[in-house]
């Protein structure tokens, strides 16, 4: 009998088509499937020989215990099965993967991860935007604002570096977000939020990192949405008002 | 008649099967495709009805002048075609995706991106690693080292952010790098290479800041390659360590 494994699977950030390849390859293949809140439900679709089991966490929520979702991926996998664990975006972008996979690892179970497209990335495609216009900054920086001790990073030193950030999970502190922010870029500096990034429902508002607190409330913006700040998404700002339309100022 | 417009288009890091689903369709009803040295030159096998033409550009080498590859998508977008602009990882982080999108949007022509796998989420894959573990950091940082005026980013500012820096573009000056990062981070920070991440030339290697450029010149690893840095990447080094095998110390 061939021995399991269990496959961290990258399920983008929304629609089905932002799924890779490998990843529909490997769904079609999947015995168990573990799947995410963050994930499209349609997702089961690919994996039509394939268990589904849900186990939604989110930040601040009801959720499935990590360490429940842990012993089912080994026991599964201890069976000879093929598990599938689909997470939102890219597996290896927050999401506890990194805990996921040291404790398989320490079960002596064989674990892949097959990539996929993060939501700050397609935010950026909404906006019509790159992350590093090059007129603009150097990098970006990928940062959580929900921190497991209940911490803020460092925003300050976050925007000295003058990378972009593309903010995940910050929504419910977007305003102390922004205002720490402030003590080091400028008023104006361009910021953005996009909400439901890469799907069907997704929801943009380009604004400046003063206003964006009170921008995205009147816009009704809410989780789970990107925040995007820096100059280099004064790109779509530009765009908007000289009356851009392949990227719309609000979806 | 109608109107063409330009896809920028993210090829992934290597493998074809880590194209997106939109991305293989979208190559299969290309009509012109521009193709970048860094993307997988089979990619051209998903595009049968198109005219291929080759517009290499690596950062010190000879290449097509940027305003050269303008112009071409321009002439054949304004002919009603639908151009490709196949570019490698994804295409919004790094690249020159910002000032194509202005110029395209300046002569008025429709633009719109099909995101992808960027080289530094393969290298964590490959490496079998998060890269935002969250014991470790809040975040990473994606940043270039070859800058347009041949100045170095700030490696100090980046380095007290705590987060896990991904570095493209790095090898030439690796040992620069280095230095400049280990006047804020330990000497025993880990470390890693990725070259040629995510396709079945992958060579890795695990080590520390200290010996990061001596351990990467005696391992022959070049360009094009992915340089990790940070708490996070030390999950890599000791599951090596421990005699793991899912995830090889070297390929």
């Amino acid at each position: 009998m061939t021995s399991g494994k269990v496959t961290l699977l990258s399920a983008g950030p929304g629609d089905l088509d932002l799924l890779t390849i490998r990843a529909a390859k490997t769904l079609a293949a999947a015995d168990i499937l573990l799947v995410d809140d963050l994930a499209n439900a349609d997702i089961v679709t690919l994996a039509p020989k394939a268990r589904v089991i849900r186990v939604g966490k989110r930040g601040g929520c009801k959720s499935t215990p990590q360490a429940f979702i842990e012993r089912l991926m080994q026991r599964y996998a201890r069976k000879g099965l093929h598990v599938v664990r689909v997470k939102g975006g890219d597996a290896l972008l927050f999401g506890r993967a990194g805990e996921e996979i040291a404790a398989l690892r320490g079960a002596g179970i064989e674990v892949d991860i097959v990539n996929g497209v993060s939501s700050g990335f397609a935010a950026a495609a909404g906006l019509g935007i790159s992350l590093t216009h090059r007129d603009h900054c150097q990098g970006v920086t990928f940062v959580t604002a929900h921190m497991r001790d209940h911490s803020e990073p460092d925003w300050r030193a976050l925007a000295a570096t003058g990378m972009t950030l593309a903010i995940y999970m910050g929504m419910s502190r977007i305003g102390g977000i922004a205002q720490s922010l402030l003590d080091v870029l400028p008023a104006t500096t361009p910021a953005a939020v996009v909400q439901h990034a890469g799907s069907h429902e997704e929801k943009r508002l380009v604004t400046t990192l003063a206003r964006l607190a009170d921008d995205a409330a009147a816009a009704g913006l809410g989780s789970p949405a990107v925040i995007l700040v820096g100059a280099a998404i004064g790109e779509a700002a530009a765009f908007a008002a000289h009356g851009g339309r392949s990227f719309a100022h609000a979806a």
